[in-house]
């Protein structure tokens, strides 16, 4: 598999500088917008970006350790809200509509049959999700390898149609669970700082679930430095896996990223050990309320756009801060100079 | 003048509430967002709030103090900005035009003869513009009230034609100068943690500010517990006075209120006095980077949607945070909930 991505281009950083500066407002006035208008310029490498519409990956799949209960949430929630973004009902789905996002939903592994479905990208890896990671590694290599092979072909064919902007959503009950096990390895986090209350576990629930998370850190026994594809076989699950791929397909088509919460970071996590190029194509968007994503966005040195206390997944935090990132690339395209206003700069002092 | 708006209506909070916790989502997943939907549908009443299109108010005035050296950008910039905003090239325009915000420009006494012109408003209290707070008061109490009263009467004539939501924006060369006074004596805040380098002032700039205002406040010598309306007329500017009456007049109207930073958020302090029922009609968008909003938020009690490091003013901030006060509406009105999508909900636990 051909995880190469190629490095962010560097050739106009002090033109697009200039260009921001010169824009009538005081130097920097626009703070992390301006860090973004420099970042979007660059993937383009043009002082003029266009985005276009985003499109909205949204992979799904089935975790076998969700029936041992790291969830609240009954695993039959995962086909029920995959119904749910078909019939347009869900957050993901009116976020979408609002900022003029388009929707792909992908079945990544969900144990349940869909049947051929219009708008629903079948890419199942296995029609039963991965297996319990407490008892056995949740996918083979081969599982693993497909999956990744399969978000790399869904993201560069959406590039193919003229995309430029992805952004990433997810949906598995059980999936803060994986994800917790595998951001703790990758960012080397003690577990316990790593498991959250997810979907809404009670204190009762969260104990059980970091006693579950600690069996099946035990029974994985992985090495510190366990490679991230190791540790991705050893907890799954398949939607993460297959948004890994698809970040890379998509950088490697020069797409901008734009990553959503504690899922889809582990996922990235995963990404950049595959492909460290991966990291300057990504806008963080939000900060979620799991604990884990400290150690997260600690570890990509990011910062996100917006911490608004969500913890919804689906890509919701994205999809809410597209408007964020629409708007460094128009005041980077379609403010006044001060020249071309005819506004007088800053008064030179001694 | 008459100041008194309604109290925000608290019949529909149980019921808004439950209709909140019945989405297809995790209870409280979405954070800030769904305290914001509980207050846009307390604001209007109904369990459908209907936004529309947001109304940008930007006044626009000189400060006398300006000449004095509290900014490093000559007062003639506030006219040029003036220009700018009517010839669409600022960052205020291009926000609003992405966010589809309609834009008002208000003349409140810019030391500047504009003649008739399209797209602004003719709301001049003075033709110069402020005095010189160093020296005497900034206005006088029939300025004062003047424009109080055209604040008011400006925001009333926009609800009437249908709107229901008024952010605020602001230009005057001075006026992070004017709001560290009024900020400072209003939230008993030391004036020396209220003023911040504006719009970019660099050290011994910021030196040159501190020290004269320390002197405007001495000239002052206001009692701690002096009133709104002597602290207004005491610093101004006439921006200040004027949105202060607009947010006063369109919470008459049962508006929403979308605050920006730290300029807007010293009339709101003004305003808060006059009419304390305003404060629950106010949605904090943005935590301005200026340290003297540390002090205007803590005494509002208020929680800013996104804290983007910006500094410009103008009612960026305001614009930028729509798109999300837009998505707290659309998910309280469109997303299905768990009866009427089929989606299983959490499982009860002994």
């Amino acid at each position: 598999m051909n995880f190469s991505v190629p490095r962010v281009d560097d050739a106009l950083v002090a033109a697009l500088q200039h260009k921001i500066d010169r824009k009538t407002k005081p130097l920097g006035a626009l703070g992390l917008l301006e860090k973004l208008a420099l970042q979007v310029g660059r993937i383009q490498n043009t002082l003029s970006p266009q985005l276009g519409e985003a499109q909205m990956l949204v992979f799904a799949a089935d975790h076998g350790a969700a029936k041992a209960g790291v969830s609240p949430f009954p695993q039959d929630v995962t086909w029920q809200m995959v119904e749910n973004y078909l019939a347009g009902g869900a957050a993901i789905n009116v976020f979408a509509r609002q900022n003029k996002i388009r929707l792909h939903v992908i079945d990544a592994g969900v144990a349940h049959e869909f049947g051929p479905r219009d708008n629903l990208i079948d890419a199942k890896i296995s029609p039963t999700g991965t297996r319990n990671y407490l008892e056995e590694p949740a996918m083979s290599a081969a599982e693993r390898d497909a999956a990744l092979a399969k978000g790399i072909e869904i993201a560069q064919r959406v590039a193919d149609s003229g995309a430029r902007v992805f952004a990433f959503g997810e949906m598995g009950i059980g999936n803060t669970a994986a994800s917790a096990l595998i951001t703790s390895q990758l960012t080397r986090t003690p577990l316990i700082d790593c498991i959250g209350r997810g979907a809404g576990l009670d204190d009762r629930g969260l104990e059980h679930k970091r006693a579950l998370l600690q069996r099946a850190a035990a029974r994985a026994a992985l090495p510190a430095d366990a490679d991230a594809l190791t540790v991705l076989a050893e907890f799954g699950g398949f939607e993460i896996a297959m948004i890994a791929g698809a970040m890379i397909g998509a950088a490697q088509r020069g797409g901008l990223l734009l990553i959503d919460g504690f899922i889809v970071t582990a996922a990235l996590l995963v990404a950049v050990r595959l492909a460290p190029e991966v990291r300057d194509y990504c806008v963080f968007c939000h900060h979620s309320a799991e604990p884990g994503a400290q150690a997260q966005l600690k570890s990509l040195a990011a910062e996100p756009l917006i911490d608004l206390g969500l913890r919804l997944g689906e890509g919701t935090g994205a999809a809410l801060a597209w408007p964020l990132v629409q708007s460094a690339a128009a005041f980077l395209n379609e403010m006044a100079s001060f020249e071309s206003a005819g506004v007088s700069d800053k008064e030179p002092r001694g």
